[in-house]
Parts: structure tokens; sequence; C-alpha cells
């Protein structure tokens, strides 16, 4: 099929056009598995399985905001907007006129080593990566033909951030590369201008939105579009729909990308092939479309801060168990950390990840390519269920007062088909258990002889 | 009369695209004094008097370039070309992975006082001033919509610059205010992919050029456009007839404007209001268009230069030599100066602008407003003519010997006609004169009692 | 008393003079506890228990090296001996003429809150802080008299880092305050032409460092003098003696003040209040004189590093274990952290030193105030004890087997002696206990009842 | 001859000590010719011949405040004392805590050609150069061992710019090279104490003045120290008599240097080789003593300022009638140019020596090592008189009327003693010449034959 698309353009005088696109399905018969840029057509699209599968990915949240790494991410909207610690920060440690563009010179990147990024999301048990492609700011870390003299290669890093991070995840882990890409730029005046004209005009979106975005797909083909940014604008002035049409039906990753749920106005937790809703999203019970809990390890920001207390970070078990919480209810989880200017991930970042890493590295059979299970958490404490064909995975988030573990959830009728084998993830022998009064006691070993912290999980099979 | 232009876009697949313009005439017995967007029709408008009459006028190269102060204002294309005095520059100065980007926060121009310039310009005796509002760099020096982040008002000196030299011209003189305009940008990677296409693409005229241009002209209302780099890309590319028609037609400024003759391949000396035909153009002989003679009072580049040596700038004689000559042979001249990086314009460039002014103060008369006469240069000795109606004026650059200026070029009829009076200008009293041998000698009163020093302009009158 | 120094200096000719210091003791009847300048009055002096009560205090290296943050903080020595990766590090950030001293404008310290410093360090459990008052580079954290233009107020923070953290640990805290001060400057000319003299000259030494010591201890009256950087030259160069005798007969802290033992080549280990023998010391036997383990949580640098591993950082059981280890055999351990060129601590190393404080603060009876026991560690397993009037504390570095500790080295008599209570630290109830055959066995509570990790100290009381 | 010098230091205590100096004359009668510590001895000292002969050099105020470049040389001073032009400055073009000591590394110097420069003031016909050493801020222009860190090689330029300097001018002219240098140091916390005791401490000029000044003498042996910054203090203080007597009895330049009047309060006009007295000073009537005018090209300013406006600048002619009057009257003339931090001379300042040389290539024969005559300016018109053995010379400042010179103190009986021929420097012929009246008349040429500009030299001499 090819699709042909008029844009028809009306000039009175030579600078004043009105545009009009018209879309003309040509051959359309020849291939009936298309997508149209409907929403109903591309919501029709069935989700890569890879990404069910993953359940664990890393975020990173990079960008000029990384020089001040103060506040957060939002530094130069928050500046604007004259918020008190952000106007008293600047200018007590700028001269009077400098401006948030000439924070980028700063941004060295010299001891950025995406191989051992790499390294350490592997080791994370992550499967996936998205790192910001572009946040509000507008600034690019990809040397964008669209954004001449903000990005990385023309000024700070003079590096490739986002190349060299792609090429370092597939050539030293099976992890998929994703991007996050913000739709609008804050103080970029042609959107300015589009907004200001109540997005009747379309500058912004048809000379440098759309072209980047496809550059981005076509040059690193990302396997994730983290879509954000949307929220000003109707999806119809982001020509969200004729983008993702595209995106499925012709871009180099059709078969295997996949995109979030911001793609305008109105577009969140409705529309996408996975749904974010809203950032830290954590609804506790199963949801009916593939979601993502995306979050932090720093409380705080997204960006890298520079002046941050240990207790802002979330501890290792509360990030277990959100992922342990999420899975159980059909989502994956997105964790994020922000490098810092010069191109690190802190210690303690390292730390939550390998903390991470050291518990799927025991416990990631209860996680990775399963599947909700009838229940999400058991009745009885803080236990929470996933399954595979012929297992059930309950995970518990306290260790068992005397080392017993109640579950009430799981049905007697399992105990009648078979031989029920019980094991803890990363303990040797088979468990006891002992099934009375619609509950199931499970002994556990001494705790100082199981290695890991934070939870423990236990795998149910019927042995037949 | 409104004319109609239909720009249709046929697009392959989303990215894709044809795209061609149909511009119809509608309307167009309305107003049969509009132009076309042809050169035919452009090249008949009628130059601005204003113009021809200036004579004079300030070129000013400011930029990026102006921070590192080295070599010329082609800084990057001949760093990007290994020039190895450049090269040697950068790396003896600069970190290894400096970019000519990096160097934008240092353009601080925290000295600069527009107010200052223009009462300089007046009394330099300029009546116009044209400065760089975009260099091939592609830094504008006013905020521009379509270079977000590479402008002067977001990067380096955190103002408009342009602007605030208009207000400042215009405010406090009665001189013109006009822009030099890069159509090229060496680094711009939308302009290098149209280029690799072999301009069969516009994303650059089209996305940044026209727009910014036409941004140009409306706000600050520049009464010269002096375009440049032009000359890799035919006029078509650069849509340059479609423009000029606009801006002869419907722009504010389209009733005073005038414009030079770098609008694509072959443009030069063939199309526009006035010609400059190469830099530092000097023919020494009279031209059959209007023509301007852009060039230097540092001979060794139009931006600033911070390590200069006196012999490389011109001496006060040559360019009232220059002047002299030029406007007798039907030109203008536009002399430059290069700012500084701090917004200041150098003592030796204040010196020669108040020289040329000083001169002027007594000689303007027999510069401004005049016209070419018969002959330009005379047959003896190095003085050149100009008129007026009634008038002759004779500039001698050399002091005459003996006191006694012969000139051979003046026609014996002009005395038997009537009375005929000559004076010296800046001279109080009348001069004595022979004719004689198709000779006219005048005697000049003792240099000593003569304040001009380097030209001395005779004034012819028949009496009558 | 008033002891009379006469320096006698012979000059021939204005500028080359030798000088000698002829001391007289005048009265000296008066006060007889006074000391002396020789070792063995200074060695006589009884330490300050204070110090020995104090066990655990935080180092701080803080400088100019923090602003590269890399390698450690000999980063300027190992660039002078060109050490390859510092070499290359260097020329691929900085300009080719770069130096050192260039970096201390980066110090800017903006985010230092003392406060906040003074607060972690109190939750870590430490009794004292020292602070780098000048590493070998020279620069100092005050404003010395002695150190123009290279000192945290004239050039970087622009604050007196020094007297700002001395005021808030006095403030906030009951820690001591002390300080480290390098006697050798690598790069000070003037200590090298000392040097290069073979220290018969002694410009550096009186000219420079006598009088900023004396400004240091008068103007912040630090109870810890950390002295480094002695080991190119005699004590006699140093003037050690005389410093020290002025230090503990007419300082404002001769009191209380403590000193280590590096003083000059030859004094490791032989003189001072108490001993540091080398970096990282740990002999994991009771040695004879007070002694203090200096060591560090990152492992490769002092000073802070902005490209770590995570592998790289002591873990809480490691660090634990050394203080454990380090009080049974009569040592003090000093941990170092390396705050931040911008004045923050890096939240792997708050977090480090919450842990310490978490475990202090259930066991640090057994740590505080205590001597070592006549057996260090036991025969059997990693404990180790310690003791106060009538009690043991027994600190076991890993849970034991079967939750029964088992102690070889507490001797059968003091059983015979009385009513034996055995309590575990952090747990409400008295512990059953055994003893036959040599041993006595203690029976701990489940694991999973007792909040601490990392290690557990047992209290044994004879009950009379 | 030995003379001997006992410092006594009787410390009461370890660091309080008063120090007092005996000087004993060993050996005295050896050598009778040798300079005492008392001005009465010192102002003995013949000037060395070279500086009465040189009549004219040039000054240079190069440091720390050519990186501002804004309003003086004592931008600190102003700046500290609230001086509102500098602290608007300050505060709109820097952070807030931003220090004087921070633009240390922004004094880049990355032009420097001392190769260059020493040829431009051989051009300019300057018989020697003084360069700031050292000025008030205390900023080294050399690597001082008693300036760790705060000089040109440690911070900004990392070049030793005095010794570069010296050595060019050796090698390439020959000029005398010399050093400005400043005893005090405005913000230097050892002379601000020793201040602060009314100057009964000495730490500072004992620990740091006077070695540095021995150092920059031995190092660099220059032939001018020309000493400033002495106000505060009497010259006690300043131990100036010593270290003349140093000076003029061993140092390396004892035979020729020379040195000017600022060496203490009330030292000024009274001891010295040459006396200053007050900056710009220009008596116009003979003075008993050797003496220098010390002035500026920039009228505002002995540093460089970036933003000057060319009514600032005296005129070639201002200059040229200066040399010419000082040197009738007895005295040389030091003229500044302010170099910039780039290490450029401005092309103005260039072209005010060129333009002094130029006059001085002609007319230098009338300056060069003449003597005061009888008269100093004659009686008629703006004319002054200089002699050598058997010459007058007679310099008008101003083309005489009717190209007839009069003066009215040639005596008569010049003109009864022999064959008197008169010249005009610069013109071939001997001129005219008739005496009566008391008058003496001199025609000169029409002045287009004369190639020189602002001054004319008479020559006349008595034939016999």
């Amino acid at each position: 099929m090819i699709y042909i698309s008029l844009l028809l353009s009306l000039c009175f005088t030579f600078k004043t056009c009105i545009s009009t696109t018209v879309i003309v399905c040509h051959d359309c018969e020849r291939n009936v598995n298309e997508f149209q840029p409907t929403w109903e057509s591309l919501d029709s699209r069935k989700l890569p399985q890879w990404y069910d599968d993953a359940k664990f990915g890393i975020f990173l949240h990079w960008g000029v905001y990384s020089v001040p790494g103060f506040g957060s991410e939002w530094f130069w909207n928050r500046l604007a907007n004259n918020a008190p610690a952000y106007v008293q920060y600047f200018k007590s440690n700028y001269p009077p006129n400098f401006t948030y563009q000439d924070f980028a010179r700063d941004f060295t990147a010299e001891f950025y080593e995406p191989g051992e990024w790499a390294e350490l999301f592997k080791q994370s048990g992550a499967r996936y990566v998205v790192l910001t492609s572009k946040h509000h700011e507008g600034y690019t870390l990809w040397p964008s033909e669209f954004s001449f003299s903000w990005n990385s290669k023309d000024v700070g890093p003079h590096k490739d951030l986002l190349g060299d991070l792609a090429n370092a995840i597939r050539s030293k882990t099976n992890l998929k590369f994703g991007v996050y890409h913000s739709l609008y730029e804050w103080f970029n005046p042609m959107y300015q201008a589009d907004r200001a004209a109540s997005f009747s005009k379309n500058n912004f979106i048809t000379r440098k939105i759309l072209p980047e975005m496809i550059e981005l797909v076509e040059k690193y083909k990302p396997e994730v579009i983290w879509s954000d940014g949307d929220w000003e604008a109707p999806d119809t002035y982001w020509q969200s729909t004729q983008f993702l049409a595209w995106l499925y039906n012709e871009s180099p990753v059709k078969d295997t990308v996949v995109v979030n749920d911001r793609w305008g106005k109105n577009c969140s937790c409705r529309h996408g092939d996975f749904y974010n809703c809203k950032d830290h999203y954590d609804p506790g019970t199963l949801q009916k479309h593939k979601w993502e809990s995306a979050t932090t390890v720093y409380k705080e920001s997204w960006g890298h801060v520079k002046n941050t207390k240990l207790q802002d970070y979330r501890t290792p078990w509360e990030l277990i168990s959100l992922i342990v919480r999420t899975v159980s209810c059909g989502g994956n989880v997105l964790l994020n950390v922000g490098p810092t200017k010069e191109g690190t991930i802190d210690p303690i970042f390292q730390e939550r990840l390998l903390q991470i890493g050291e518990w799927l590295s025991v416990n990631g059979e209860a996680i990775y390519e399963t599947r909700p299970w009838t229940h999400q958490n058991d009745s009885i404490g803080d236990t929470w269920y996933t399954h595979k064909p012929g297992v059930i995975y309950a995970t518990t988030l306290k260790w068992p007062d005397n080392n017993v573990l109640k579950l009430g959830h799981v049905n007697k009728s399992l105990f009648e088909t078979g031989q029920v084998v019980i094991t803890l993830l990363g303990y040797p022998r088979k468990l006891k258990w002992v099934f009375e009064n619609h509950t199931l006691s499970i002994n556990f070993p001494e705790r100082n002889l199981v290695s890991n912290d934070w939870a423990w999980s236990v795998k149910i099979t019927n042995g037949k």
C-alpha cells in the first residue's frame, strides 16, 4: 500500500498560508493488516510480547538540568515561574543575566562510559532502558538535524550521548533500548507561537517535532517511545495518529516498538501500547490494559540533584515491593535514576540497582515472563501472586512470624489434583506445608540460612 | 491584489513528500505597479533616492566569531577546514573537545552602548548603518523564533543586540538602519542536508530562512537588506524572487528598502537595487548601475580581531581617497568596523570614523547628494569629480605642488558662459584662477591656513 | 614561666643570613608541670581522656582536588609526575596550559550546609570530626594570613569553610572539632627551595608553616591536630618539638588537644598523643600506645572522586567490623568521607555513616568509654572483647550458627564469684547460657527478633 | 667589605618576638666608595648616565585588573570601597560571591608576543621599558617564590610574563629593561596586620617584600626599579635604605640601576636617583634634580580599559609636546600604555607610539643625550630649548606664522663669535635667518615640503 497525503496550502501573500492535509489511502486492499491513522485502528494493535515479559526497565533523565542539579529537571520552568527556592539558588550562584541555555556548556559528561552503564543495567535485572532523548527544555541528546546548536554534540558533551548508549546496550547486553521524547518544548518560540494561536498554527509540529521524531526512529531504532509533554494540545495538533500509523506500518521498528499513552490531551490512560496514566502510578489492583509504573529511586526529582539527603531515596525494600506489587497487578516498573552532568551514576543509585539485581537473580523466576494470577495479593500478610502455566508464585514482603508463611487465597482444589511441591527460591530443599482451615501454612527455614533479604518468593507447583 | 500561492505536496508515506508551489496572480489588474517574482519585474524597480544620496555607510560585523577574535569572521569555517593557524590557535587555548558553539557564552557585550554607537556613526558622517543580523555561523543577533538557543538573547549577551541598535539609531540620528543577512549557514545540518541533495530538498529555506527573513523585516523594518552567503545555490532554491516581490510589494519597508545583489549563484553584479559585485570592489571607473564598495578599516578581517598590527589598518587618507574615488564613479562606500565581544568599538576604529567625519564635515558638500560628472578623475594629478546642478566639485587627494591645482578636464566652455567662482571648501575666500592651454590653474592658499588634511575639495560654479 | 627564645641571625650582606635559636627557660621553677621542647618531655604528657573514650571520628578530605574529583587527592602530584591516567584525563578535558591552581575557582561549595553535616556526623555516632585545614596542595580552608589568594575565602567558595564547620559542630553537637594539617606543600617554591638546600634553609617553616599553625590553633581552637606531610624532613626542620611545647603549654587548647605522630622523619609510631603509624593501620592486636586507624569509606581515595564504582566502597559490615576490631585493640577509628566541590556529602557516604550510627545506637555501649580487655578476640569464631569496670562486652561479627554463641576466652573464675547476667544489646530479655568444657555457650534469640544486622554485642556482668 | 647585620629577636613565648637589626660595618676601610644604609649616603650616588641620556621610556601596567578592564587598575580597591560605578559593573556581570582573585584565571595572555612588543617599543624611539612586576593587587608577573598561586605562572597566563619581556627587550633591542614594584599590597592580610599594628610589626616586609625584591633583582637584573605603594608607612618600615644599600653595593645591577623616589612616607621628591614627585608631573620649569614625568596615553587609567572613548586619549601633538617640554626642563618621559588581558597592545596605542617614533626619528637629535639649556622655553611662541656642546636645539610646537620662526632668547653673542649655521631637522638645506632687535628670525621652508607634523626642531650651531 502507498498512502498519499496531500498537503494543500492556500497562501494569501507570500507569508500567510492556511494548510490542510488530505490523506488518501491508495491500494488499500493490498495489505489489510496495516494501521490507519485513527485511534480505533492503532489501539487494535497487539502488544509486542517482549514488553509484557520484561517487567523491569531503567529510566534515565539526563539533560542540561543535570548541570545546576538543583530542585528537579523542571528547573528552567520553575525559575521562569519564579519559584522562590529556584530563584534564590540562581541569583546566589550566577551572574544577573545568566540564562538556562548558558548551562549547556558545563554539561561535560567527561566520565560517560556507556559500556559500564550497560553492564550496570544488566546486573540490575532490567530488561529495557529508556533514555530522555529530549526533555521539555528542547536540548537533544543526539545531534539532531532540527536542533542546531542546542544538542549534545554541538554544546556541552560534544558527543552523541544517545547513540553511544544505544550501541553499548545492544553490543553488551540483551536489553531493549528505548527513548523518552517530549513533544512540547517550554521555551521554544515556535511552540509558543503555535500555542498563542490556540494551536491553529502548526509550525512547531510540522517543522520541528515530526521531522525530529522520524529522524530519531530511523537513526536509532528505539523499541520504546515514551512520549511526554503532550498535555497542552490535542492529539490532532501533534499529528499523533499519523505518526503512530507510520511507526507501526513503515518504521524500522514497526514489529517490536511499544509506545506509552501520552499523545495529546485526553490520551493518557486511554491510548497506546501501554499506559503510564500518571507518574508514580501504583494502583494496587489488576488493570485491564497493560501498564507501567514509572517512578524514581530519588523521590524528589527525575533529573540528578546534587544536594540530597539519604531519607529521600527509596530503600531497597520499597523498590522491590513496588516491583512485586506492580507485576502482580499486570504492570511493568520503569525505575528512574538521574545521571550527573559528568556522566556518572551515583553510587547510591548503583547500590539500589544492584540490590534489585541481587534480589532478581534469585527471585526473578517469580517476576519475568509471568502473568497476573486470579488473585493479586493474599488476604493474609503482605504476599503477592504471579503465575506461569502450572505454577503459582507467592512473594512475601515480610519474613513470616515464627518462620511460617500463611496463605489464604490458595484454593484447596490445587491440593486435590496432584502432588504439590513447594519451594523457596534460592533455598535448595523442599518446604513442608500443611493446608487446613482454608489456609496453606508453609514452613520456612531459619532465616539465617536464606541469603536474601527484603522479599521471598514461594513457588507452588502441582507435581503431576 | 491578492496573490495566491498553492503549495502542493504529494506525500508517499508520511515522511516523503514532493512539494511544488503554484502562484496565482489574483485580481492582478487592480494594482499594475506591483512587482512579480521575476528578475525582469524586480529589476525594473526604481532605486529609493535616499540611498543614492547617502554615499557613506557603516558596516558592522559582530557575532560569535568576535569571541575568539582570531583570524577572521570565517573562524569556524577555517577551523573546520583545518587551516593551520586556526587549528594551532584553537588547540593551544581550548580543551580538546571544545566547539565553536561553546564560544557563544563568552559573547558578553557588557559594555554595549548602542546610543554611543549611534552618536559615533553620526559623527563619522555616515548616512546608514548595516549590522550583521546573522552571519554564516547562523547565530542571530535578535531573538529569532527560528533560531532557538542560538541567538543573542538566549546565549551570550542576553540582549536583542539588533533591536537595541535599531532603536538607538532611529531615536538619536537620522541615519537609516539596515541588516546584513546570510542565506546559508555553514554547519546547519538542515542546510547541509539540502545541499547534499543538490538543493532538490528545500527544508532549510522553507523552514528556516524565509520565516526568519520575514520575521526580521516585519519586526525591525530594515531599510537595507544586505544579502550574503548565496553562492552555493541558485536563486530558485533561495526563493529570492518570491521574497523580493513580497518585500517590494507588501513589507512594511516596501517603499524605502534597498537590497544588494547576492541572491543566488549568478546574481552578483546582475540583480538587486545596488551591486556589490565582490568584496572591496573598487573599479575606478563609472559603473552603469548603482553600486557599493563594501570594505573594511582593518584589512585582514571584517569581524573583530584581537591581535592586530597598526600597519594592517587603512590610513585616514586611504579611506577618504576611497570615498572620493567611489562617489565619483557612482558608488557608495560601506565601511566596516568589527565591534568586540564586550560590545565596544576599538579606539582606532573610532579615530578613523571621526577622521572621516571631520573631513566630511568640511567637504561633505562635494560628496552627499552629488551625482557623477562627465569625467571621473582628472587627467592631471589625483583629482576626482562630482557634480550637482550648476556645480562641479573637484577633490584632490594630494596637496598641489607650489599651491597651484591644475585641472585638465574642465571644459573651456564653462568659462565662456558666465562668471565662474571657485572656492575651496573650508576656506572662506574665493580662489584666484587662470584658464590657459586647456588647463585650469587654481591658486590655493598657504597650506597652513587650511585646517583639513588628506584631501581638498574645490567648488566651481558659474556665477550666473 | 616565661621562656625566652633568642633567634640569632648573622647576616653576611643584607640577604644572606645564618640563624640559630637559643631557648632560655626563664623562671622555670614556677611551673614544674610544663613541657620542654624535647620528645622526652612531650611524650610524658598524659593523653586527654576524651580522646580515648571517643573511639570513632569522622575524617574529611576536602580541597581543590575535589574539583577534578579524579583519581585521588594526590591529583596534582600524580599529574606533575606524569601518571598516565591523570595526564590523559587532564589533557582530554582542559586547555593545554591549564594549571592545577586554575581549578580553585570551580571549588564552589554552593550547597555547603555545615549544620546538616554536623547533624549527620552526630547521627553517625562519631565523637569527633577532623577536617583537612590544608592538604599538600597548600590551599587553606580558612582565610589564612599566610596564604593570600590561595585559600577558600579568596578563591572558590568565598567562605571560611573551616570556621563554619567548627561553629556548626560546636553549636549543634557535643563532638570535638579537629584539623588535619599538612606540613609540606608539594609545589610551594619556598618549600622547594628549603628542600633543595637539604633543609639547611628554613624560610618555609619559619615564614609560612609555624605562623599558619599558630594562627590556626588560636583562631579555631582545634582539639585534634592531625599532622601530615612530615616525612621528607627531620622534626628539627619542622621545629615540631618547639611547636608542641607551645601547644601543650600555652595554646588555648593546651589541656584538651591531642596530636598524632607525623612530626618529622622517624616520628611515626614513636611520638605523639596517639599513633597513626600508617594509613589504614589495622594491626589486629593490642598496641602499647594509644593509636588510631585512619581509613576511608571509599577505598581508592580520601578526596572525593566522581567516577566510582560501588564495589570500591566498603560495606557497612566491613566498617563496623573495623570499629569493633580496632576498639578491642586499643585504637580509635577515624573514618574518612570526601565532600564534593559543591559542598555535599554523597548519599552513599550518608548511608554508610547512618548505618554505623544505627549500629552504634544499639551497640555503642560496647564501644564508647571502654578499654581493651585481657583478650582481644576470642579463640572461637569472630568475636572481639572490650570492657568497663565489672563488665565484659563480646561482639560477634557473624550471627552464630544455630543461634548459639560460643566463647573460649571467658574465664571460668568469672562464674565462680557471683551472679553472672548476660544480655544482648538491643534485646530486652536476659540470655540463657551454659559454661562447660572451658566454653561459654550463650543462647541467642531468633534472628528475626533482633533488629540489628552486621554485629551483635553481648554484655556479661557479674551481678554482685 | 663585608657588612654584618645582626637580627636579634627576643621571643616571649614561642610566637611573640621583638626583633631588632644591628648592622656592623666590617672592614669598612677596604672600599670607601660603598654606600651606607642612610639617605645621606645613598643620595650621594651619581646618576648612571644612560638614564639621563635616554629621555623617553615606555611604562606598562599589566595585571589582573586588565581582566575586568573597567575603570582603572585600582579596580579592586575601588570595589572594596564601594565606588558606585565599580559596584554596579561588578554586580551586573558576575555572580554575587565572585572575588577579584577569581579574575586571575581569565588573564589569558594568549596573544602575548614579547618580541613584537620589543620591536614596537624600539620603533617608538623609547630607550627603556618599565613593566609592573607587581601592582598593589600583589599578583606577580613572574613566578615568585614568595607569591605562591598568585602569580602569572600559576594562575592565568601560565607564563613568566616579566622574564619573557626582559629577554625579548634584551635580545632584540638596545633598550634598558626596568620594573615597577609596589611595596604595599592592599589586601594582603600580612600587610594589613602590620598596618593594624601601626607598623610596629614587620612580618610583611621581612617575609614577603624584601625577599621578593631581592629575588626580582637577582633573577631579572632590572636597570630601573620604579617603586610605588610606599606612602602608608615610613621608609624605616620598608627598610628602604637597607635595600638600596644592598642594591647599590652588591646587586648584579649596582652600577647601572636607577630608582625613583617612592620609598616611604616623605621620600617623594626628596630621595632617589630620579624623582617622580607625583603622577603626571609636568612642572614646566627646570628642576634641580633629575626627574621623570610618568604619564599615560589614555588619560583615565594606567591599566587597560575596555570601554574607552577616543577623546580620552592624548593626541600625538600632546604627547610630543610633553616630551619636548619635559626634556627642556631636565626630565624624562615615561609614557604608559596598558596591555590587554589577551596580551595585545591596542592599535591606538601602537599608533601613538609609532607617531612619537616617527617624530623622534627626525627630531631625536634635539632630544636624546641633550641637556637643559640656559633657557627652557622661548619668550616668543611655544618653543623649547635643549643643548649639546656647541649646539642649541629649539623645538617649536606650532608651525610659525608666515613660515618665519622668531626666537627671543638666543643671545646676540652667539652670532658674533663665528659662522652660525641653522638647519631644520629633517630638511636638507640650510635656513636663512636674520638677527635684529634682539630677535632671531628664521625662514622656514614651505610646510608642504617638510614631512613632519606636530613639532619642528631647529639646530643652531656656530660653524667654527
